[in-house]
């Protein structure tokens, strides 16, 4: 039974974010949530991207930021430090609702949990770095125009002492670490990694019931290497030793049933609908992540003979007319940066040697989600060995 | 007005540990503490270390480990791995007192804490790894042989998660997480450091309320230079960043004003006394830590003269007699590794460059320690230049 007076409340100020956010829009609706889904985005937000979390969210709402007019938030642009900060605080706008939970984009739910809706405000679980602080990535509240007044008072006359939403909650409901047990969530409901030597074994010890993962610092899941073969988290040196990398992988192998369907079904209408706009519509390339494809020598490979594209006839791309101009040097400066070399993480030989394929995602933009989307449909079938002097040159040579 | 009923509680397993214990100790002492004091110890600890640990605690009480022949105890046997664990539960044997503060070693208190006697058992401060834990380094306990019973039981049936006492006591005192706020005491009793960026800030913030301090994992404070004319640790790459170099300056302040005349005159003490003994009393050499001396130019370099040692006349120890046979061949083997070498960090020149002698810090060796205190009776006055070839080894010679 939807319970349409409650909802989870999410917040991205760019398209990058909103990988994060459809993730955990999508880890919320799996989990039959019977809760609303709201995401409350800044003027950054392209409106392709806005169609797309439609999809996903019940609500999309714009929120100003520090450029609004009214007097209580111009108080504020003495301390321009804040603005994020401000921006997060509008969750309190949302009065159509008795109650929410606000998540962080960067966090992903790994069951339903809905009984935080139980919890009266301020309910938050203790941060891993000071813990009688609690973390700002998830916490229980009650939107009311009158707190939200006070926040903003409170900011405006405080300040915040991390410069961020959690160093200004945290000095506003002051009273969390000594006055009521039951505000503690505990802390599988935002569970988030520390280098603390104490870490290591209660995480095996409690780690399997977390319901709530926060990717807090760096790196974030989306900025990752993903093998989709191998079903894991490509590990370099700065995953060296991390504990959550099974939670890594299961934010990517959710962005990739879930979310990049979303993406490339999305681009597909917009190409046919409204395949003038497209050009207007792309904006500034966003990095977001690398998928990682082996390409195995279970075939023999092709004769090599760039002047034949027909060699490549393992590799047939439906749309590659349709996709010609988003590697097109004549389209928009950025598309020259479009990874014609990155993609290749090893040197190209002629010999038998299976080759790494890095292909590197894009938010707005159409082509490499199409593009990795035919990839991925590969995965699970056969993969021919395409060896080129270049191959990374040659890869988007099949697009001319 | 002494509370007899009531004490502090601290352990050791060896002479290394004790020098944090007399700082811990001594931290009570100087912030007038109105209890009791209770240090327990191994057999590790040697006889000499005892009679300096007596003139700090109120109470040394040695505790079994794992050899131990009660049938309780046996039956922990099967569980090697607890031994230490074990030999800190032993704290709730001391029934003699209505309640106790246990503090680890490692710890050293910024002002009077007696107020954590208003606590109830088991109050601690979270884990700043995993914060619904309590950390173990700081806890109110009430001494019961029914607890101590019961938890030895615990221990075999379940073990511990992580191998020591923390995870033993988390699974035991398993609702301190949710069940009642005023057995959370603040970080601020039990503040660790933490590389989790939301530390920082926080630290900032609240750091100036610490009233106790606990250097967990490492390094430990004894393991680090310490520059006494500087009055600060002496950075390296394992302290870069390290947000509590002034808490590890406290910690070795403490250390030189309170502790090294403690271990210096116990020295002067045995030397009268018992003089024949020392040679078996001495036992092997703990390692722990270097104090750094910058020897300035404030006065014109003595002519080099290496055969006339009353050329170092400004370096007059009244002892070398008596010191003489430490840093001889002849006694016991590991003497020859006192650190003729290693005590100079800067190669030497013959130019006025400033030098760094860097001097290595035994426990259970009388020399260094009379050694070190003369230098340091040298700081605030005059330091003439003391420059050779080989300043070690001619540092040393003076004892010839």
């Amino acid at each position: 039974m939807p319970v349409t007076d409650q909802a989870f409340v999410t917040l991205v100020t760019n398209d990058i974010y909103c990988q994060g956010a459809l993730v955990l829009g999508k880890s919320l609706r799996n989990h039959n949530t019977s809760r609303q889904l709201v995401i409350m985005i800044t003027s950054q937000v392209t409106s392709r991207m806005r169609g797309i979390l439609a999809h996903v969210f019940d609500v999309v709402v714009e929120v100003s930021t520090l450029d609004s007019a009214d007097s209580v938030r111009l108080s504020l642009l003495k301390r321009p430090e804040l603005g994020i900060t401000f921006t997060k605080l509008q969750c309190w706008t949302l009065t159509q609702y008795t109650k929410c939970v606000y998540m962080d984009a960067d966090t992903i739910v790994l069951c339903n949990i809905d009984e935080l809706f139980d919890r009266v405000e301020l309910s938050a679980a203790p941060d891993s770095g000071w813990p009688d602080c609690f973390n700002s990535g998830v916490f229980v509240f009650k939107p009311s125009v009158e707190t939200f007044s006070h926040l903003l008072r409170f900011a405006e006359s405080h300040g915040s002492f991390d410069g961020g939403d959690q160093g200004l909650l945290n000095s506003f409901f002051n009273t969390w670490a000594v006055s009521d047990i039951s505000k503690h969530l505990p802390f599988i409901y935002n569970l988030s990694i520390s280098s603390v030597y104490t870490y290591k074994p209660a995480f095996k010890q409690f780690g399997s019931e977390a319901k709530v993962v926060h990717f807090i610092g760096t790196p974030k899941p989306w900025n990752l290497k993903y093998n989709p073969q191998a079903k894991c988290v490509v590990e370099d040196e700065s995953l060296s030793g991390h504990q959550h990398l099974s939670f890594l992988t299961l934010w990517w192998e959710l962005y990739i049933s879930d979310v990049l369907p979303l993406l490339t079904e999305t681009e597909d209408l917009e190409r046919s609908s409204c395949e003038q706009e497209k050009a207007t519509t792309t904006g500034a390339l966003h990095h977001v992540g690398q998928i990682e494809l082996l390409m195995k020598n279970d075939h023999p490979p092709p004769v090599y003979s760039p002047e034949t594209p027909a060699d490549y006839a393992d590799w047939t791309l439906p749309d590659c007319k349709a996709e010609h101009h988003a590697f097109d040097d004549t389209v928009e400066g950025q598309d020259l940066q479009v990874p014609t070399e990155t993609c290749l993480e090893q040197p190209v030989t002629q010999d038998d040697t299976p080759m790494v394929f890095l292909l590197d995602v894009f938010t707005n933009h159409l082509s490499p989600f199409c593009l990795l989307n035919h990839l991925l449909s590969l995965i699970d079938t056969s993969i021919t060995v395409f060896q080129m002097k270049n191959i990374g040159l040659s890869f988007f040579k099949i697009y001319n």
